[in-house]
């Protein structure tokens, strides 16, 4: 994916982000870290674990989604004001192998940065012991920008 | 949503099912239950847990989708041959409303089934401490049959 | 599908809704034409056309979106303050089955009105020579109200 | 977006999408036609119309998804073995600004092959009468590779 040069409005961007992803209580769950944060791109690093598997020892579908949903959104809140909440109003997710790996990189870009409406593609990267990148599963994510509420900031 | 009566083509679709459900390590990481499993339609519960929540204290839309994705993937498997495997190809979910609440039910529901593709559809319910329901999340699953796999089955 | 009731902030909402159907150009290339119009749902009527077939002589699952679509935008429309407008922000759209038929009806119907996002279902219903009804599509269309913009209004 | 280099299994491959999109009356009816065919990539080519609008005079969302949708089956189907017929499974849309230009170009592209599941991501770019581009819309569409049905080919 090529991207245009995105400008933030809060310089204060990247410690917002990592402020709120070390308040996802699931991103400690899922054992994931936050690996880059740029203006309109988060990277998010998730080991594998037995415990986020499904029936055939892959990880879900939905342990996927939910660090990928996580990295499109601090992409998106990358970008946005440094009193604005972000969240998603929708995401779609096509898994296109089985997620195996010793590890994996989430990746969330900025596609369109809207006003209110952010839009945003994920991309599920499976790593292996030797290093290969395999692309397992690719999002797309709309989210909204939130301002004057108290229970949806950053 | 209204659905037609569904035929399953395995007597033993229920035990198979609860059988794969508990190898399924990602449902009890986030203490989900199996609550109703019918030809074409299965129910699964999910209580609250500060574990699964994003920065707002809200569950994360994440966990909701691995439990609405898995209650449509039993959903479709409830409907295939004994042998068969169940893969979720993609699928795509609508974040309502916040999902605060004491507990959840996941209710995955066959709209087609197909003998390769099954699509099916998924609601979320939020429930409060006083029993009120609402709906937070609505799921579309696509999923695929899959035989004459050894790494992919039930 | 089952919805609850909707109140409309415009008692004139479906003469708004008509007079913005007449507007739509790409509606009269379908021979489309407007059914019901509700609070919170309106249907569709589409003959089939060769005009409008992919290369299996079935409908286009272009054309079946566009009739759906709207079908989705007018129904989020009639729960719409009278001075607003309304725009897709996304869809998606299942193909069940080929859409073959004598005609068809698109069925849109709202299933979360928010101020902001209007989250919307439809579904698409083929018709043949016998007036036999058969499913062959769902779609899931989030829409925004656009308040204040000259150019996007009704 | 990047691409592997994809291998065709036909070597007649362009040939016989051309065939194909000939007979796609609904392209016709759009005034569409073909403007690249290569291994896992088919760009359409769209004059702006008037017969196409919706009620503010952008192109219509289901219009642009009906060409975009057409890339990206034939995006899908040059990779497909000569006697193969390909259906959309489904498609997901975002439109990302309105659709106002003098012709638009609608790229397929094949994300990820296999046999008989076909992913790819479509995007949407308008034109101006200054000849410059702006990406309106991106697709994801999931297409199913259909062998042996005399009513599906090609």
């Amino acid at each position: 994916m090529t991207t245009p040069p995105f400008e933030t409005r809060d310089p204060g961007f990247a410690a917002r982000v990592r402020a709120s992803f070390a308040r996802q209580a699931a991103m400690d769950t899922l054992g994931a870290t936050l690996e880059r944060v740029e203006p309109g791109r988060v990277h998010i690093a998730l080991p594998f674990s037995m415990r986020l598997t499904q029936q055939h020892g892959f990880l879900h579908a939905g342990m996927v989604a939910t660090a990928l949903d996580s990295a499109c959104g601090y992409a998106g809140s990358t970008l946005m004001p440094a009193d604005a909440g972000v969240l998603t109003i929708e995401f779609k997710i096509n898994l296109l192998a089985p997620a195996q790996g010793v590890r994996f990189r989430m990746e969330g870009l900025v596609i369109k940065p809207g006003r209110t409406i952010v839009v945003t593609e994920g991309r599920a990267l499976a790593i292996d012991a030797q290093g290969r990148e395999k692309l397992v599963a690719t999002m797309g994510a709309t989210l909204m920008t939130v301002t004057g509420r108290d229970d949806v900031r950053h």
